[in-house]
């Protein structure tokens, strides 16, 4: 098995947490969303410890909310000690619906409106990322309004290239996020934030990209980050105090990923950074990251129940299921591969090639091609693995169909955490 | 400009209907989907008419719901003479919700539910267009149940390939929608559904793939299943009394795509398919297709505010809007062309090279690359053209954004049709 909280129990079912994924589909309905949390607070603390451990107590790991935002995570993250990065008005009213301290909260996004802005100040945010210079003027204006003075980060790119996929990649000079380094914008944007009055350079952000299973990127990016803080200071008198660097460490989607020592990376990137730091005679109060699939993903299993199978002779075998790229558009998307399992038959060999299709009328609706699994019969519960992040957050109703429920499973007992949408309500704001 | 509803009034803005986009957006908010309820009616007349003259009385087009479903379209485009396609029960709930005859709908999907075909068998669907044998089993037996004689068609794959792209091309042998007539597994479902008591077989359903600029693959497609029919016939004793040949023809996304005359089309298609019922000496009551894109996608502008330009030295000028993949993934998901205007100085030459991204913290978020618009200004209004089918139906939340709200355009007067989701409606199911 991929993770150890799965299992195959005495019936031949998938057990997720012990807990029979034949059972949870009769209870819940499919698709259904299913949760560790225990494996999610486990996440949480590696990261949380690990930061303290290697770049100091200051420092923490700040959720990435768009990996899956929904009010039932924020509690979980907070009682775990995590800080959350948050991309809209709308993960901020969550999380502060959640009872999440505004305080905590890192608030990005490269297309920040007028009324965002103002949302964002009026909820006491923490820090703001500065995308670029327009945000910039209209924040400045907005905190002089209140009387405020807002601390931020300033957003830059330090053009590497992690090597993960184009539609996953934020890092490079390229980018519609953030202010380059390299082309000298950096140096405008750092001193036009400087002139204005209601707002406190706490210090930079960069994010060098997805899925990124070496240190590194990360390693290289604390030495850019470091050296340009040590120009800035130089140059314009600000003391950078800290850094936020992103991202978040990969996940196994299947056996082919590595598994990652988290803390020994992380341990890596603050090495690199304290050398980086010796060298150009600066020192940072905090060090924060972003992981969001790193905290989630794994933690995450969708069960689904499949119409049958359907052999188109000379080619290939299609299953198809009762979900698909509306809760799950990550293969339509970008092609990512899946882990899939016939829950159902889960001690029988996983030998009858397919590919799994989901219930849309659109060929690219698809979870996985040309994998091999238990082969199944109309109702049986199929299990596709590693679906904690950019699965409910991305979901859409396309072909009218309803996003599906979620439960979270806390030390073997599961509970409803977002109930399924009814087919009123998706016609709710229609007239 | 790409349409004729589109012009430029006298303070230099794009007007759509002969409505200041900069009024619509500050009236209804950005971003906005905004539609020319005339020129939906038109492209209905225009089917309607011409699969009237050429295919006879009984024939009609379908209104494919998928691009496009809310309770709002179903009354238009039934006061035009069509019948729509539904794909799931979602849409089955809205088209009845607006009042819309069950009679008149034809009820697809290649994984319906045991759940989803009670739900179309009691409220009285016209025709099941029934996928693959596992569905027909289950039909049979919850019709039976009722008492009652469930129509269908069989959905039959062709084989042809109508070189659109692989992601919207649902018509090659190797597909997960219907059974291919090459293999001989169509024999198999036809005797299937022949020995099924309570289902009656009134013909046969194809879709060879979207966005046909061409009648070829049509031509080609009313000759295969007329042949098949006589094979039927013949081999079986079943006189097939419709077809359905699925899918409308291409719309214009960009100035490169053609203009179609659709009657023609019509007119062509029906020549083939009346010599193909004289050489194999059948004939049908009736031919359905199922235009969505054509109906709706033209007569759809979306509006969004810009957040202001990004200039990167060397690289390249990025515009960013207050929406993007989330109310329109087609870029993301297909690398779809957009035509991208900035509505504000319509009256400006388009000469500004930019790639439009939207507010998702996600790099594959964009409307368009590599385009020229006129320069814009933060706050300035941004039309992007034809996004009236597959936009508002494939939304998503993703990022925590609300899906906009939607206005229609009947005789130069705007009204609101959706309301814009509120950030409280997108947590409303999460306990």
């Amino acid at each position: 098995m991929l993770y150890n909280d799965l299992s195959v129990n005495g019936k031949g079912h998938l057990a997720i947490c012990g807990c029979d994924a034949e059972d949870l589909a009769a209870e819940f309905g499919t698709p259904l969303y299913v949760l560790d949390e225990d494996m999610i607070r486990e996440k949480c603390r590696t990261y949380v410890d690990a930061m303290h451990e290697y770049f100091g107590p200051a420092s923490a790991p700040l959720f990435a909310s768009k990996s899956l935002c929904f009010k039932g995570i924020y509690p979980v993250v907070e009682s775990e000690g995590m800080c959350v990065d948050v991309v809209s008005p709308g993960e901020i009213f969550t999380a502060l619906a959640a009872g999440f301290p505004a305080e905590k909260m890192f608030f990005h996004g490269t297309n920040k409106t007028d009324e965002d802005i103002a949302y964002g100040v009026d909820s006491g945010i923490g820090y703001f990322v500065v995308d670029n210079q327009n945000e910039l003027a209209v924040l400045d204006r907005t905190a002089a309004d209140r009387g405020i003075r807002q601390k931020v980060l300033l957003r830059l790119t330090c053009g590497l290239d992690p090597h993960t996929l184009e539609a996953i990649n934020t890092g490079r000079v390229d980018s519609q996020f953030g202010v380059p380094i390299d082309t000298g914008q950096a140096d405008d944007f750092v001193q036009a934030a400087l002139a204005c009055e209601n707002i406190e350079v706490a210090g930079f952000h960069s994010h060098v990209g997805s899925q990124i299973f070496e240190s590194d990127s990360f390693n290289r990016q604390v030495e850019i980050l470091t050296e340009y803080a040590a120009k800035v200071k130089e140059a314009y008198g600000l003391a950078v105090k800290v850094l936020n660097i992103g991202g978040g460490f990969g996940v196994r989607y299947t056996e082919k990923d590595p598994v990652i020592d988290i803390p020994a990376r992380i341990k890596e990137v603050s090495e690199h950074l304290n050398a980086a730091c010796e060298k150009h005679g600066v020192s940072f109060e905090a060090i924060f990251m972003e992981p969001g699939r790193s905290i989630v993903a794994d933690a995450g299993t969708t069960l689904y129940r499949t119409g049958g199978v359907k052999e188109i002779k000379g080619y290939r075998n299609y299953v198809t299921v009762d979900g698909g790229m509306t809760d799950n558009p990550r293969f339509a998307l970008y092609k990512s591969e899946y882990t899939v399992l016939n829950a159902s038959r889960a001690d029988a060999p996983a030998d009858y090639e397919c590919t799994v299709a989901g219930r849309c009328c659109e060929s690219g609706d698809r979870i996985a091609e040309n994998i091999s699994i238990a082969k199944p019969e109309r109702g049986d519960v199929i299990a596709v693995l590693t679906t904690g992040a950019y699965n409910y957050a991305m979901a859409s109703n396309y072909n009218r169909v309803p996003k599906p429920a979620m439960i979270m499973i806390k030390e073997g007992t599961p509970r409803l955490v977002i109930r399924r949408e009814s087919y009123a309500d998706m016609m709710k704001n229609e007239l």
